[in-house]
């Protein structure tokens, strides 16, 4: 029996506990999971194993970026206790009646919303993912198999003991909560395979991990968060708007899926907002990658674009920039170079407006608002657990539902065919 | 660039069209292809090139029940046509806004349902299928990438034809319906590797040609119909309810997925059920594999039964019986052996009927009636293409709805974060 087989089955006993869970056990679980984090000594235990993960990363010579990215302070888990205690306050999707009907010959249908079974989560560096993909499982009906990076793994053990001391305290089995300890690539591998046990799996980091992901894994998968977006600025668009949207999208922060990464902009408009759009951009040293045209309009702060640098997702202050000569050259750009994520056009044009969300294909098509905006918290559904760039399942921001399955349940007396 | 490839980049440029076409559009092309399906010349066509699929079948000494699927009569291809009328009469799942809301900064958010884009099906002998699976992507707004058993090829080229010429005649490019014409094993898997070009694959067949696909694919697939359908007898069961039930279950249609495999009855009642449930099987000659206990009450009538009795899908004159001690028993017997498909409890307890439907983790969980009627037109969903065994995207008979994703539209007046 391999190392996930033994998780897959400590799984599989775990969650019939939680599955028929009433909302107030779970929401219970996640206060006690929110007072066991502020707990003093839980707190300098979780301090002292992220310590750990620090150093072991200053000796491997990981960039300082990343390193922030894994630490923890007392404000960092103050906050992760606190998104617990929020998720108590959102609806709880598990046992909602979608649909239902009586059929000709007597039989009642109700289509219902079950938990998954197991959820299977591989992310990166950020220990608070822990917290929160654990919280969002339980409280969506959910076991969970959580796998991070390898450079968090003191850190991810601190706060899953705390987590599952918490869910025994509640009188529930501790393994509806379980950590990949072993972060080989093997045991990775093992859990992308693991369809037996795991009924879907959900990558969160960059597109490496990804199209690993994808191209190994037996167990469904939701692909999400890589985020090649545009934004399409219209002949008809407001200048003033064109720029402010463009520069929120690129500048409020780069490092986001939901950031923009190319500006698209119809030649007749061209002149007038590329340089009011260079000028903004200043601010923040943002380096332009543009096409000729867009060369000819800004000169020399204009670094040449290439073919890559539209597939690019750069999480950084660069942005890629092409003129277009019409809504249909823009749509097809779009189409040919997009992750599906989030795009949006700045027009005033009823028609043009219309046309850009009707036949842009991606997850979320704005019309004169930005992109960042893409996100479960701005969509109302409270916590989310990534930003689905497929189709199957979920697309956009997937809350609590999104984690979700249904049933049918048929009652009759007797009925045959 | 591969075969795959080639048919991706058509269906590709050939989908723009039909995402934005209306209903009524895309009813027309449904009535076209039905109306050219009934002209006397091309049913000679179809009915001629079907002839040499059977004669091919009966050289390579193919079974006589598989030949009996591979055959087309007038009165079938009649059949196939109507089906398409009927889906006219269908709902159209597309453009349906699912959600909205306006957000605190007014925002204008709506959830709508989109095509998929490009749906692939692999299937194997019946060419009805060809048909079914194209309308139904069609009404849908998807292209489609058929690939069809290589017994059928010569009646799926011909069915193929004609309803491509009559997607030309409604103004569409006759590339949204394709053909896989070449049925290697190396192009079967150049398709479920085909991620850039295929949104979702749905297989349809038994389930080694299911395995295939889940094992090797990188398109997210929908796993369909294979189906180890289980009838537990409660202690407090109406006995006539339950034999009428389990013999509905076992021999209205045992070659099909929601047919009964396995009878699980409750040790208090066995005495009195098993002796008339294998009086009423013997009209035809159903065959018992039966536990221990069984073998006390039957005698001689029943075979022992093995542990993979309980895990096969016998699609045959077969049925696995066992004695349970209680309720906990046929549920985690249920959770063993199910492939997740249907299952029914036959009882007169309002409690153990609701446990049984509160913690069978199945797509369809009966009381009471039979679990043939798992189909989408006694759901009410009209035509089905297929009845998902698994929990992402849809469980369950899928119609028209479950062959669309979704979108969300923000529209603004200059938003930023």
């Amino acid at each position: 029996m391999d190392y996930m087989e033994q998780l897959g089955q400590r799984a599989a006993l775990a969650k019939k506990s939680l599955a028929t869970a009433s909302t107030g056990e779970k929401n219970r679980i996640l206060e006690e999971i929110a007072r066991r984090l502020r707990m003093g000594e839980n707190e300098e235990k979780i301090l002292a194993a992220n310590e750990e993960d620090i150093a072991h990363a200053r000796e491997n010579g990981i960039e300082e970026v990343m390193v922030d990215r894994l630490r923890l302070t007392r404000d960092r888990i103050q906050g992760i206790a606190d998104a617990c205690i929020q998720l108590t306050n959102l609806e709880d999707p598990v046992g909602q009646i979608i649909e239902g009907s009586v059929r000709p010959n007597g039989m009642k249908l109700s289509k219902v919303r079950t938990p998954m079974g197991v959820v299977g989560i591989i992310y990166e560096s950020r220990p608070n993912v822990t917290v929160d993909a654990a919280s969002l499982c339980i409280k969506s009906g959910n076991a969970a198999i959580l796998r991070g990076g390898k450079e968090a793994i003191c850190s991810n053990k601190a706060l899953m003991e705390v987590m599952r001391e918490a869910v025994a305290a509640c009188g529930f089995p501790k393994d509806l909560i379980q950590l990949v300890e072993d972060t080989s690539r093997e045991v990775s591998v093992q859990m992308m395979k693991a369809d037996q046990w795991i009924d879907v799996l959900v990558p969160r980091g960059g597109a490496g991990l990804i199209q690993s992901v994808v191209q190994n894994a037996t167990v469904p998968v939701i692909e999400t968060g890589t985020g090649n977006c545009h934004i399409y600025i219209d002949s008809s668009a407001d200048i003033a708007m064109a720029v402010n949207l463009t520069d929120n999208g690129k500048t409020q922060r780069p490092s986001v899926c939901n950031a923009l990464e190319t500006c698209l902009v119809h030649r007749d408009i061209a002149e007038r907002f590329l340089p009011a759009l260079a000028e903004r951009l200043k601010e923040h040293q943002v380096e332009l990658r543009g096409c000729r045209r867009t060369a000819q309009i800004l000169g020399e702060q204009v670094v040449p674009a290439t073919e890559q640098d539209y597939a690019t997702e750069f999480l950084d202050y660069i942005l890629a920039v092409r003129v277009v000569d019409s809504l249909e050259e823009a749509i097809e750009h779009i189409g040919r170079y997009s992750t599906g994520h989030s795009e949006c056009i700045v027009t005033e044009s009823y028609h043009n407006a219309k046309r850009f969300q009707e036949e842009v294909d991606s997850a979320c098509v704005y019309v004169n608002c930005s992109t960042r905006f893409t996100d479960g918290g701005e969509f109302g559904l409270g916590a989310e657990i990534g930003i689905s760039t497929q189709k199957l399942h979920a697309r956009g921001p997937m809350g609590l539902k999104e984690l979700t399955t249904v049933k049918y349940l048929i009652s009759g007396d007797g009925q045959i065919r």
